[in-house]
């Protein structure tokens, strides 16, 4: 099966020699693999391939995972995987009406999948029930990293936290109505509902993770660029050209916050049952050139395990 | 050229099809790969491999980069290119009498090589001089991670700690005579020393490295145990099977313990011009079955750029 990375670098590339990981875990499991889905270029862009949202064809599926939540909600395939390194597995997920479950750090092997950020890049699944992307979970080995509550969760009372995040001053009509219809159903069915102000600090957490995958990303398309420039979208090559490298000081504090935040909001986590943040700024938008707004959400940027 | 990872489930298989990012860069910069030198079970394990010290062929090289640093200190090659999970380009460079250069984080491209645990796995460059390692680090451009000191660094009135690191009560006569040399030659050339103590919570280091390298070292080798676990290290089917799995808490734990003395330890690096650190517990010991101890250092659990 070829594996083109929709880059003109790997266009007349044959089939792939091995499996991926993934594709591993999946095919030991007697998955059958149906086949590669879009993406953007290198999963890395926001610039849409030709992939079309199945609920309307005139709007993009999201990206950069884009196929592979637009196959699962067009009843192609049950089941399919994705990588996230911003938004990329929520986003899709969100704007075609299927579950999506990205894992966190290292617990699902990146082996044979395309880089762009190793401290940001993590898998993740798509499915058309919360079951199904258990029965994943499962065949992943993920069962310790999924919490087991002491008793079965109840909605009657249960902790949730709304919390809007620095992106909602864009957020569209589409976000805004899920948004308070989520909030409505769940308070009527008994929840204890609490609205969630982040601290300020927080509002560095893009700003941060920007500088690093800024800087993984230029040494991952690296090899890409030196092999031919002219086959790369303009820009990676201005990644991988850009003279305003961050200092070794940037580097590190943007390392050392995004650190600090994690604990901080492990310990507001803590404190509830379930999260709710916005995954997009609103419907699936029109057009199939850009996938939308890669607004870099929270959990994307702390690497926190996330269901869509 | 075949990439068999010293394991029986790749000893068949042929040429790998694609070259990794490391080769791609050192291919189009014109270099002549001249092959694939030996290494220990997935770059994953201190049981050797049968590559000899070039020094003396009854002790072993070290690893996991065996080989790439045997062949440069056998001048079979002037540059070669290895990993590092913990120790495996410091030791080997010790070992070997040769130079080492390890990268840090995400600035060398890891795509195409295989995973062991993709927040510690990193990639480093063995040389006969500074000046060959220096220009390697030009060819990977990481110009602007090496330090450019205002003025060139006069080892008249250098500002040198020597930090013995947790490892140095297992350290043996190769280490210490070596470690009170540098010490005689530096002062007697007018460097100014310091003898630095660690605060003592440098010493939970190991421990939540050990915590973090096996919870993703077992998310990667899932899919080869999946694939036939028959073939794999007795080690490698107990760390996937181990049913005492660190609870999401702990590993949390030790994500937040290692951010924290990352940014301790640059507080304490920013005040010299030049820290000196074991790179290893004695000289290369006797017997090509065992690769040395494995010492988690210090600069390997932190992923500091280190100078071997």
């Amino acid at each position: 099966m070829p594996t083109k990375y929709y880059s003109r670098l790997h266009a007349q590339d044959g089939n792939a020699a091995a499996d991926s990981a993934c594709v591993s875990v999946l095919r030991a499991a007697g998955a059958i693999i149906f086949g590669k889905t879009a993406t953007t270029e290198f999963a890395s862009m926001t610039e849409g391939s030709p992939c079309a949202n199945p609920h309307n064809g005139r709007h993009t599926p999201g990206g950069s995972s884009s196929g592979s939540a637009a196959a699962v909600a067009d009843f192609q395939v049950p089941l399919s995987i994705g990588t996230q390194t911003g938004g990329s597995i929520v986003r899709p997920g969100s704007f075609n009406g299927v579950y999506a479950f990205k894992a966190t750090w290292g617990t699902v092997s990146t082996e044979g999948t395309s880089i762009v950020s190793p401290s940001a890049d993590t898998p993740g699944f798509y499915a058309r029930s919360v079951d199904d992307l258990e029965s994943l979970a499962h065949l992943f080995r993920l069962d310790s990293r999924l919490t087991e509550p002491l008793h079965p969760l109840s909605i009657i009372g249960a902790r949730i936290a709304f919390i809007k995040t620095h992106i909602w001053p864009e957020a569209l009509s589409g976000t805004q109505t899920a948004w308070k219809l989520a909030h409505r159903l769940l308070a009527e069915s008994g929840a204890k509902i609490e609205h969630v102000e982040l601290p300020e600090r927080f509002g560095n957490c893009p700003g941060w993770r920007e500088t690093v995958v800024a800087e993984e990303a230029r040494a991952a398309f690296l090899p890409k660029y030196l092999e031919d420039k002219t086959k790369l979208h303009a820009d990676i090559v201005a990644l991988v050209e850009s003279t305003s490298v961050p200092s070794q000081k940037k580097l590190l504090e943007a390392h050392d916050g995004i650190a600090r935040l994690r604990k901080e909001w492990d310990q507001i986590a803590s404190q509830y049952d379930i999260i709710i943040t916005p995954s997009a700024i609103d419907e699936a938008p029109e057009g199939l050139e850009n996938t939308g707004t890669a607004a870099c959400l929270l959990p994307a940027a702390l690497c926190i395990q996330t269901l869509s």
